[in-house]
């Protein structure tokens, strides 16, 4: 027995129709590809964002899969509450759904929150005390 | 708008009851806090995980919730078979369920599945041709 390191390597997010994510992605700004028109890879700074067949993907985590949300939110921050509106701007020419435009939060930050085509969430936020990095990376308050 | 960076900064995991999720990734080996015993946090590297109540989390992402996986995989890689099986070993004792125990896979690499005491399921795995690097940042091949 070891330690689980406290690393996300991977998130998998199952889609019923993989060109159509790619697009969505594509045009939200990320540069991934399909080894196999299968599953594509995205490089996510020092992480993978996979899109894989979502039968496939309830198969292999051991799942049954109703096709619903599953309790798991991505989010993606930025360094200022203009940056949320721009981002939340390229949402639904991109082929997705905005679901919560830009907003101060509850927690003292600004938010919104997009589905992709799959229903996948993600919120897009500016929180004030958690630094990002020159290489995007994020930083708990000590 | 504006590009959206490839940068995955927060996943947030709904749990039912966040003591017995804080408990499991505790034994699990992370080291994590709760400023509010609403939700918790955990640096992982350049990202966080979260932990938080799952109906909020629902209102939240602005979806309902029938309670079920909801088409995302998390997965932890190691750098060897050996590793695979040695955070497997980890799973039951701390609260989980090992669903697939370290095996072969159908792409080259060896790996196995647990879910968390909420049913999130985490593919632990070693692939190959996927390099790691000291900081536990992983890349795609070129």
């Amino acid at each position: 027995m070891r330690d689980m390191e406290p690393r996300i390597s991977l998130v998998t997010l199952g889609v019923t129709d993989l060109r159509r994510a790619m697009d969505f992605y594509a045009a939200m700004g990320w540069q991934g590809s399909s080894p196999d028109g299968d599953v594509a890879f995205y490089q996510a700074g020092p992480m993978v964002l996979a899109l894989w067949d979502r039968a496939k993907l309830a198969e292999d985590s051991g799942v049954t899969d109703p096709g619903s949300w599953g309790g798991v939110t991505l989010a993606h921050n930025v360094r200022s509450p203009a940056e949320v509106d721009a981002v939340i701007a390229r949402v639904e020419p991109a082929g997705g759904r905005v679901v919560r435009p830009g907003g101060e939060t509850f927690w003292g930050g600004y938010s919104g929150a997009f589905w992709d085509p799959d229903g996948h969430p993600w919120e897009v936020a500016h929180n004030p005390r958690w630094t990002i990095g020159d290489d995007g990376s994020i930083t708990l308050p000590a």
